[in-house]
């Protein structure tokens, strides 16, 4: 593992004041925009200015199989995340839709497909090798495949920062990433399993169960796994490794990371407990309908902005959220002040 | 009261079977999209088709004066009304900002204000009174001309559909006008008014004891009022009625109607009440921070969309809300399905 996790800057909480006093300067009652006040004094404090701004912004879509697809775990077939790549690049997916719907630029990075895929241009080849092994039997990835991931992940957003990119919207597809995340989840926060894993893209009872046994004896196979990289190794997958690396990198440009569902906020978990300052920069889109994002959400303390019953992954939950935060840069930016438009402010209270 | 609330035609609901085929042969777990593939269904019911569309959507800022502001219900003056409706039409708002950013049409409708207003190309003057009367001391609004308000709202949106217009944001503004809302939801729920009464635009403790000890005085004013006419002559005010009468033939032209918070969901208990079927065309948008607005959505067993601590009015949840519902038309009319994109599907359950 060669890979170091870059520093990340300390938000700039000299300036909460005067973000405050910004906010409070417009033409609303006091805290009446209510989160996306609280959105604009975070990427005040982020890029250290009073007149934050979201630039050319990507959603990533990180790709990866999963050997452990082989033991049943989801009610898709393995060969789903390769016919879904495909769907991504030729814009069928739901991902294309709230994308386009929203002028963000799509990228779909293969970490780790399981196919050989054309050239194209919204297509990304990173993977560090075709598919993860089964975790069942065997270690899902080597260590210095687990650095080669994070470390290639977080080369990706250093290419982007140069196009000026200044917030991320993470994604993945990935047949076998929920029963990942999962194990991650329970490896790092030690909560019990039964608490980590949902239903995935949708398993009827027995599949739930069928999968809960699965992921308890892939447990038992990697017992005292607590430290990140050596439950990135256990579990998988290359799209959570690099996704992890990427937030890093992400953070230490200053950049809006704007987390999606449940296996991106696994992907999260590792990336915070290898600097937890990434934190302070993650936008927390929505809450999954899966059983286990509950769990990961509470031991990250974080409060995403929607909850719609989303299930889907893709980055579909960031798209969807990400009109919020455009909303929190635009009334700071372009609001009248009390003064510039000559509106009365709240009266004393009365005696 | 000359005014006859029109028929509102029923729910296509024979087409529901068609659509939640087309919903689920799209490239995503069944249900994945949550409260989106609702949206999706209730629009293609509203508008009897399996691809449902939004077209020319409006934000409708109704404004009026409240006699009662005199009593000190609101911790700003009453000249904040007419000050904001210059803001509006000068385009400094919260809500112009969130217009411009998702394209929607803005109209400011002067339903009530006591004040003069010269002719601008975003104002509609509709004006019925001046402002309310004092509804502490006599009833807000006469029988006459709480029957204009309906009608004028209900002109107005037959106007908006000559332009093609099918879909209506409802945003309000009017100081002291939660009062009006509380009193109205008092007097058409039953519910006490303590349940009723929030902080509107930001009382604090002292404020908020004196708005509920006034609120309890005019109620006490005008006894036995449960009826939605009467609740509104009682308690006004102009740019309550209005919308109640433009969400009515809002809803009778197959329109889908946008619920931003808690004045605006006061006038459409109103409005339920003179046409329960109305609330076939809701969307709901945001869940207020204003405490009464739990007990009018409970009223109406309605599910906002968005929980984000908003108290602004303006319609700044309805347009906040307002890409999700794009999105939802977006994903039916843009995905492909499993089939074109050559995805599996889910495998049969195992034995």
């Amino acid at each position: 593992m060669n890979w170091q996790p870059p520093a990340i800057p300390a938000l700039a909480t000299h300036l909460e004041p005067a973000l405050r006093l910004r906010i409070d300067q417009k033409t609303k009652p006091p805290g009446s925009l209510g989160r996306l006040e609280e959105l604009a004094l975070q990427f005040g404090l982020m890029q250290a200015t009073t007149a934050p701004e979201l630039r050319a912004p990507v959603v990533l879509v990180f790709a990866g199989d999963h050997g452990l697809a082989a033991e049943g775990v989801s009610p898709f077939p393995a060969a789903v995340t390769v016919q879904m790549v495909h769907n991504f690049l030729a814009g069928g997916a739901a991902i294309n839709v709230f994308a386009r719907q929203h002028g963000l630029a799509l990228r779909v990075v293969d970490a780790g497909v399981a196919a050989d895929l054309p050239p194209h241009p919204s297509l990304l080849d990173r993977k560090v090798r075709a598919g993860t092994r089964n975790a069942l039997h065997e270690p899902a990835l080597t260590a210095a495949e687990v650095g080669q991931c994070l470390a290639r992940g977080a080369a990706l957003v250093d290419e982007l920062a140069k196009s000026g990119t200044n917030a991320l919207l993470f994604g993945e597809m990935g047949i076998g990433n929920t029963s990942a995340a999962a194990l991650l989840i329970g490896a790092l926060t030690g909560a019990p399993l039964a608490d980590c894993v949902g239903r995935g893209a949708g398993h009827d009872d027995p599949g739930l169960a069928r999968k809960r046994a699965v992921l308890e004896r892939v447990q038992a196979r990697h017992p005292d796994v607590s430290e990140p990289l050596a439950a990135l190794a256990a579990f998988g997958g290359c799209e959570i490794a690099m996704m992890a690396g990427a937030m890093v990198a992400g953070a230490a440009r200053r950049m809006v990371i704007v987390v999606d569902g449940f296996i991106v906020t696994a992907a999260l978990l590792v990336a915070a407990r290898l600097q937890p300052a990434v934190l302070d920069y993650c936008v927390f889109a929505h809450h999954s309908a899966d059983a286990g994002h509950a769990r990961a959400l509470a031991e990250l303390r974080a409060k995403p902005l929607l909850h719609l019953g989303l299930r889907l992954g893709e980055g579909t939950g960031a798209a969807l959220a990400w009109p919020l935060l455009v909303s929190a840069v635009g009334f700071l930016r372009e609001m009248a002040t009390f003064e510039s438009a000559g509106v009365s402010t709240a009266e004393a209270p009365r005696a």
